[in-house]
């Protein structure tokens, strides 16, 4: 996997940058701002299903590392995105099940990074994330999985709902984490199988909840109210992994 | 328990804060400055055990928020630690096996916190960390752990190996995490257990790994080497927790 510096800001730079393929997770510009170089760009971020912001231009000023944007910022994916059909194929060459992890909306990088790592230490075959509302490949979630993002293919869809409704189609199973799902370690998780973890804050989003073919609740015994969303990626990932070890015997 | 500051600066305060029982993790203190309100603060910190830092002005200058250190520099813990004899009490009175994290070097602030969380949330009795090259309660900590500190008891140690020898003598077995360890899910882990996570890059040191009684292992299906250690203290607690839960059937 290529590594790529995160921003890029300048019109020929950023409008090099689209034309030339690399998957630009956000694009800033300049509220107001309608000349011709800068309509060509919001064109092209148009094409490519890039999130675009028009902000003020003290927001821009604070985006820009050099003060040299000439009204348009844009934040490149520190790695490339993979395609749902890379993660199931890559479980199809192993001949295993597949094990995808879904995140629906995780906010905070060292979590997601942490997640990736896990995903691929608990033998996952990829993960998927969304396109909005959610943290993107940068340097930080490189450098916090650990190598893992070299190793462990991510891809970013525009709705998870859909991508899980036809993943449902080819077999796979979608459990989610919730505190009044039944105990982890009583549910069936081996088979072709989805991990639904939810944003930090908020837990997973209604509409995904109930595209779920399941809910597993992890143990709490203590006082206060939710595992840290990594933490609690990892203690259901690897109660799917005992469970496949177990069905393996 | 009593939330405070962090860092307390300038001769008068430090003074004060050591003489009104505050405790102090670290004092930082002007090279070569041996005056006597600056004597009657180091001889403070050795009466407590804290640890002393004789650093240069550039350095103090750099920890100081407010600039007007006078020569001295102490980070407080913004939690009280807790006894170790608190933590086998809180267990005692649950009637419950004791069930410890010992943290053998957690640098982390961000981890330190996620793991307290996952030691409340798993059921476990209390934390034990040591005094030195590890993250004390500070604020960060704090937050990350999303409240638990307010209610599992964290006890800070000189001599981690002491103390598990002693704690050994009361009938406590300890686990550490360890690649080469057995694999977790084939170990009896239930009875009166202290869980031992290693350092960020080194994981668990010699000494500490030899008075272990037993490692366990993570089963690492992946490409890259280890989880990050909140991630594991997670996985490893909650298969504590499930031996438990059936252990109690």
């Amino acid at each position: 996997m290529r590594y790529e510096e995160c921003t890029i800001e300048g019109r020929n730079a950023v409008l090099e940058a689209f034309r030339s393929g690399k998957t630009i997770d956000r694009l800033f510009v300049l509220e107001g701002c309608k000349d011709g170089p800068v309509q060509a760009i919001v064109k092209e971020a148009k094409k490519g299903d890039t999130i675009i912001n028009f902000v003020k231009k003290e927001r821009l000023d604070q985006i820009s590392g050099s003060g040299k944007h000439q009204g348009v910022v844009a934040y490149a994916a520190a790695y490339e995105y993979a395609e749902v059909e890379d993660i199931l194929n890559a479980a199809k060459e192993k001949g295993e099940d597949p094990f995808l992890f879904i995140l629906d909306g995780i906010e905070d990088p060292h979590n997601l990074g942490a997640i990736i790592r896990t995903a691929n230490l608990a033998g996952a075959h990829g993960v998927i994330i969304p396109k909005r509302r959610a943290a993107g490949l940068t340097a930080t979630v490189a450098k916090t999985s650990a190598g893992a993002l070299n190793y462990t293919p991510v891809a970013k869809v525009t709705n998870l709902t859909a991508t899980m409704e036809e993943l449902k189609k080819q077999g796979i199973w979608f459990v989610c984490a919730a505190m009044d799902g039944e105990v982890m370690y009583k549910q069936n998780l081996t088979g072709p199988i989805g991990l639904v973890i939810g944003n930090e804050g908020e837990g997973v989003s209604r509409l995904v909840r109930e595209t779920c073919d399941f809910a597993a609740g992890i143990p709490m015994k203590g006082n206060i109210d939710s595992l840290n969303a990594s933490v609690a990626a990892g203690v259901l990932a690897y109660e799917i992994v005992r469970q496949r070890m177990n069905a393996v015997k």
